[in-house]
């Protein structure tokens, strides 16, 4: 069998059943790995990797937003669990001909990212790649005993959140693909795409407060992101797709070039936002930005399943890295 | 200019100067971070990454070894502090069309590796590359306070020690790039390139003892590894070339071959045997297998120097991941 046949999720389950996990410890299937010390906080670690030709291209992405980037969606990962990171690993296979101002643009923007979120960059492995550039970043950081926000807390009657507008990322990535001239409105979009702001100090918030049950942040996309919520809290949901939050800069691109912004939004991923679940009431008082867009509802008979208020476009499934282009 | 007019140590200085590491934290530059904790003991982080076509061919090396391998080179840096391995991320970009066999025999070699040293697989990443497999292992371990042994610490008057044999990893993988017919002898030194047994018991035990100085593993080859050593405590060193030790494979290939088996020992690398330094009185009371190879002398004007006794031949410099290939 191909892995294209497997697919990304099968692979993550049979590599997960040669293991087990220590009690106590979350590891495979979370945002992060959740280890216990016996100082009463617990240490989370997560770690992600960017390959040349499917993460991004060379000739497109500006090498210093690609140090900023590599470095945000690792410490988008910690603030899924509500975390304060704490320092970063960086491994990096380079060509032999690379020029060394692309690498100083790259440590640039890594190291800007890394100083506004006070995480200094600890080690790692430098190497050398015949080709393409390879990326991988872990990133630890720290959060009180056992109060990790998992993919698994969410329950009934809670609503679902996001903190922020959805498909911004996934329009700016489809512009720069079919090089749409960059406007304001453009380059904002490409920028969301480029330059995400993990949502640290909104994860901290969110964590402070027991009403908000489940979280992750949204990298596939929405749809396939709360599928994982729903999967691993054994839960049924439904989304009114008109509530998801579309930025003005989204909704003038695709009105301009006939794109459908719902499908970027539901779909599209990257976006780096919060995902999360908390009772009604809790909702009623959060004091951060957040957008409630559906509701948690108790587990029918099968699989978890999402049902779709307010559209009657297609909605495709989750994306799966080894199944189909991006 | 290029990142091979750099080189390796140039990138990593570059990169060093951008950050700066936390007052009482260990950060680039040693075989792991240490990062202490308030329980008393110190968190060790290293990171390693192997990409196809640099680190390894996938025509030669079957899969199991390579998922072996994978773990064993991290697990490696923390045996070099001293310290207990706790636990795995492991990052893998694979291409689409790989068969599922060659990942099952690559996470059975993974997986081997990790319950022999007790070290569970916490987490990671999976994903799609265009062509290559890249591997990113990252590894946290453990050890009390302030007792992880540094590179910077070897002392006047010190002996120099190695846990093993040298130079059977790059005579084993010679003999797979010539296509040596596999006797006996050549297998058992090309078991030594594709499963290395980090020697994390000798490190823990080595940690034990406050006689010892400075410890680091043997990756890039004795002569480049032990300059870290120097370079980092600000001393000069004395080898006896004739005191290196070689096991009898590794002659016996060479002598059939012609290759010269101290070069292969003192250049060759991948060894991951441990290289420590520990007072004469110290070394004469240590149980574990060791051998004396020199002896660490004051430092003379200039630049950290290494000289050598014994040999007449001349010896490559370190190896330089962007300068030449290996």
């Amino acid at each position: 069998m191909k892995l294209s046949e497997l697919g990304e999720f099968g692979l993550i389950e049979r590599i997960q059943a040669r293991f087990r996990t220590p009690d106590g410890v979350t590891g495979i299937g979370d945002d992060c790995a959740v280890l216990p010390q016996s100082t009463g906080r617990d240490t989370l670690v997560s770690s992600d990797m960017l390959i040349e030709g499917t993460h991004f291209l060379r000739k497109d992405i500006p090498s210093y937003d690609l140090g900023w980037k590599s470095a945000a969606v690792n410490l988008s990962d910690i603030a899924a669990m509500g975390g304060k990171p704490t320092g970063t690993f960086l491994s990096l296979a380079l060509p032999a001909n690379l020029d060394t101002d692309w690498i100083d643009a790259f440590m640039h923007g890594y190291a800007d990212i890394s100083e506004r979120f006070g995480t200094p960059l600890l080690g790692g492995d430098t190497t050398a790649s015949p080709d393409r550039i390879c990326i991988n970043v872990t990133v630890l950081g720290e959060c009180p005993y056992a109060r990790a926000r998992l993919r698994s807390n969410a329950q009934k009657g809670d609503v679902i959140c996001v903190t922020g507008s959805l498909g911004d990322s996934a329009a700016g990535l489809k512009a720069i693909l079919k090089g749409v001239e960059r406007d304001m409105d453009v380059q904002r979009l490409i920028d969301r795409h480029y330059r995400p702001v993990p949502r640290v100090a909104e994860g901290e918030e969110l964590r402070l407060n027991l009403g908000v049950h489940a979280m992750m942040d949204i990298s596939d996309g929405l749809a396939s992101d709360l599928q994982h919520i729903l999967d691993a809290s054994e839960m049924d949901a439904q989304i009114d797709a008109t509530a998801i939050p579309l930025s003005l800069a989204l909704k003038r691109i695709c009105a301009a070039q006939g794109w459908d912004p719902l499908a970027l939004a539901v779909s599209g991923g990257e976006d780096y936002e919060l995902l999360f679940t908390c009772t009604p009431q809790t909702e009623a008082l959060l004091a951060l930005p957040h957008f409630v867009i559906g509701r948690i509802t108790d587990r029918a008979h099968g699989p978890a399943r999402l049902t779709w208020r307010g559209t009657s476009s297609p909605l495709s499934p989750g994306f799966d890295h080894f199944k189909k282009g991006k």
